[in-house]
């Protein structure tokens, strides 16, 4: 079993994109002929990923959404990421941390029960918080540092919390196993990150519904390697492109059109070229 | 609808308790009889309840572990916690946390399909992340602020961001519903948290197998009020206080014994007499 960042370099280049597509289901957003029910939500998610499975690098469905559904919720995204092609690394976004013992039992439930490929994690309790997922060496381990909402101003960005944050997150990458999350809402902060930590890769959320700059983020997110070092997401503005009957094929349109926005912006990184 | 911290207090004044039991199904320390199934932890669970109920102001379970069960580990759960009786209040024991659209998902997962009574909540993406929790006034949200584990010397304790977060906290406490989790194993930073926020409930982990100091902490963390401001929780030293078939009445034993501890503790807490 390859490395989750050797796997996803190579959906990266297969697929000529660093184009994340989050499947955050918002039974409010639905497209008016989806039912609000396990069928529909199956149905919408799986429609989604069959109309854009080749236009991405991974898909990062945020567990708090299937949460949000109830007891059988695990259940419902379980059915929708079965339709995933295996090659296509899938990204549990759940912000997880507990201390030592129980963050091992969140890394068996994200990496050896539901198979994710990949999960977000919360630094706020520490490196023992955190080492229990490292040790999934073949697993993905995106570590939150710079988020792309408004409260990153109370805790993060104040004594650049963040940048130690990234720093110790390089620190841990014994494994070659840990990234970054770094919102586009900041760019010029992204450029402090990729200081901090020119090894780590990102994942970028906050460009689309969120207003992130997304050519500004790649610029300063770029590493420099032929993948560049980073992934952006965007769930919303894709999977609800359209509230009618084409909402596949809108959300096909919206994910070309980020894909080479992304492609475009890093071409013209200079490193890159 | 009762707010949370009020029928805490009255449950904590009929059982005379400040205890608040941990269920942390953990596969590998359960009872030998017990089978690792869901009847298995179920029986275990309800039965630890049945053995306890009477001794406690409150049960908390940790997501973690029921996470770790696969995608029927919340039914499980739900059985489980359907043997407390529903004048004593189910803490959540997640440390959820998304940006405010998302965090919204997370609040109705917890409060409204859940229905758990209280939630703990990690701080590090800022108030946004918080406030969808805040609306359910009914409810707790116990914010982390000064973890047990040995990674709270990570970020937590250098430029005293756990002061921050408590100070914050207060701030945020407009519906009397905020409360904080600090960890027993630093006693003395417990007293510079009640400093810092006098008025907020603490949740307290750390007592039992991580060999916090349960007098030192009552001391530090009682702020004069009847109820002494605080609840403490243990988990393992509970659940598995005996490996064999008299695991319940071992459990209870040792709730007793806390129990009474944390009282004599309480009631030499000069300003409480």
């Amino acid at each position: 079993m390859s490395n989750y960042f050797e796997t996803l370099a190579q959906v990266i280049e297969r697929n000529r994109s660093h184009l994340c597509i989050g499947l955050d289901l918002v039974p409010e957003q639905m497209p008016g002929r989806v039912w609000r029910d396990t069928d529909g939500y199956v149905h919408f998610g799986r429609s989604i990923i069959e109309a854009t499975a080749d236009l991405v690098c991974a898909y990062k469905p945020n567990l708090a959404f299937y949460e949000a559904m109830g007891g059988g919720g695990f259940q419902t995204l379980r059915k929708i990421i079965e339709a995933i092609p295996t090659s296509i690394p899938v990204i549990a976004d759940g912000k997880r941390a507990d201390i030592g013992s129980t963050a091992g039992a969140y890394a068996r439930a994200m990496f050896d029960r539901f198979g994710f490929d990949a999960a977000t994690l919360n630094p706020y309790l520490g490196y023992d918080s955190i080492e229990p997922f490292l040790q999934y060496e073949a697993c993905g381990c995106y570590v939150l540092c710079l988020t792309s909402n408004r409260g990153a101003e109370d805790f993060q960005i104040p004594n650049e919390l963040y940048l130690k944050v990234a720093r110790r997150a390089a620190e841990w990458n014994v494994h070659g196993n840990v990234g970054l999350v770094v919102g586009a809402t900041r760019p010029e902060r992204i450029a402090e990150v990729r200081a901090a930590a020119p090894e780590l890769p990102f994942l970028i959320p906050g460009v689309g519904a969120q207003g992130g700059d997304l050519e500004a983020s790649v610029r300063a997110a770029a590493n420099g390697r032929p993948n560049g070092g980073f992934i952006i997401n965007v769930s919303r503005s894709v999977l609800y492109a359209s509230a009618e009957d084409d909402y596949a094929a809108a959300a096909r349109r919206e994910a070309e059109r980020l894909r080479e926005a992304i492609e475009n912006a890093l071409a013209q990184v200079p490193e890159v070229k």
